[in-house]
């Protein structure tokens, strides 16, 4: 089966491939294109306007590269333009924020959850939104981070700055009594280790990258998408800026292998 | 005199609001037009190319509003986009790097100078370049700091991890020897109570906006430009995008009192 239809993938710009990664693991025969908008990242201090009209932006660009199926690999995204996409395109919109809260409410023993993302994601309540459409009954504690995306941009995966500008996040969810956490926002797999540090062992943190790679399955499943390749799919890296530091700790940390990164002009 | 032609001044962001508050001290009677790019903020991590488009897009912008001047409140954009913008406008186009590295030079007493700024402002060598251009015996350490900027718009502006971040960014520069350090970036000034803390007594900083504001001065004086009005200019802030948190931070940290801030569509 020569030339399949690839998964497209986007995000505001390199943490979407913490998706990326838990999708190659998953489904290592599909072909995905991924899109980054390194031009115009970070998306999470923006307005839903602004959001939303850089979301249609890059979907078109990865329909233009006859995609079976768009993965929002953005919280921020996510949080503000999943039905405006849904709406918009023929194919499935797989977002990430389903998935978090429906895993988040399978691990809660104490019905209390806390959510962490970036200040767009926090306050448009999307999580708690789909929390409570399962569970009416759950509790809901969220914290906007702002400081983790330039933290985790800068390389300091591993450093007491990180580990003091964590305890100051999230000691008061810990206060409130929450007994799982939301990693709600694609950069923050990248900081699981130094998190859990913080938190002990009683918090369960789920992962938003790997909870969207078992919906994108799910999903392909369900419209008899799944790609007939027997050998491993391709990855396709393109951003809309050539200049990100990030790009080689991302790459480093995942341990993702992608050829030469395409730059595309945005319209 | 009605209707004054006024300033325009524009930044990747709220950062530039520092030189607009150095403007207003010192050119009281002037009507600025400002002019921050919120729904793509910040510029530091993005390629020289994507910089100088979006330079041109909002130098185009503030034109139309038939601005006499065009302040280019922003290290990043001025040090790699100025000999473009002055090719393209008729109007004087005056940017923070050559008042940065006159003042930083007419400072040090040892000749050595450090310069701090964006990731994009450093890998330019701007500052280096216009040094040497004055005294080619200068030494230069200069070091990117990302993390600066979202702290800054985090408010952390007297918090020891802030604290914490500018030991480990300067350490290096001051065992290098400087004297003298060039805060080559807008939104440094709003720590420079901090930065002085942790430097000590010995090494003057160097504040850009301030010496924009009064090589911008300079200029309308040269032009002929300056504003006959004896009453108080006005200020108008205009941005792309309507959600900033930081605009908060900045106005309350600069006081500077303007209205309505318009939002205003990119091209």
């Amino acid at each position: 089966m020569s030339n399949p239809r690839p998964i497209g993938v986007f995000d505001s710009g390199i943490g979407g491939l913490t998706v990326v990664k838990a999708l190659r693991e998953r489904l290592p025969n599909e072909t995905i294109v991924y899109l980054g908008d390194t031009a115009r990242v970070p998306y999470g201090p923006k307005s839903p306007e602004t959001v939303q009209r850089y979301a249609l932006e890059l979907a078109h660009m990865l329909m233009q590269k006859n995609s079976k199926a768009l993965v929002v690999a953005c919280n921020t995204v996510s949080s503000v333009a999943l039905p405006l996409l849904t709406r918009k395109f023929s194919v499935p919109v797989i977002g990430v924020i389903q998935a978090g809260a429906r895993a988040a409410l399978q691990a809660t023993r104490n019905q209390h959850v806390g959510v962490i993302g970036t200040r767009a994601t926090i306050r448009s309540g999307a999580y708690e939104k789909a929390l409570r459409a399962t569970d009416n009954n759950v509790r809901v504690s969220s914290r906007a981070c702002p400081l983790l995306v330039p933290l985790i941009e800068e390389g300091l995966l591993d450093d007491d700055v990180t580990d003091r500008v964590i305890v100051r996040y999230l000691e008061p969810l810990l206060a409130d009594g929450i007994d799982t956490l939301v990693l709600g926002c694609t950069h923050y797999p990248l900081l699981s280790v130094a998190i859990a540090r913080v938190l002990g062992r009683e918090i369960t943190l789920v992962d938003s990258a790997e909870n969207c790679a078992t919906a994108v399955q799910e999903t392909l499943d369900r419209h008899s998408l799944r790609s007939p390749a027997i050998e491993r799919g391709e990855l396709h890296v393109a951003l809309t800026d050539a200049a990100d530091n990030f790009l080689n700790v991302a790459r480093d940390a995942l341990q993702l292998n992608f050829g030469e990164i395409e730059l595309r002009a945005l319209p």
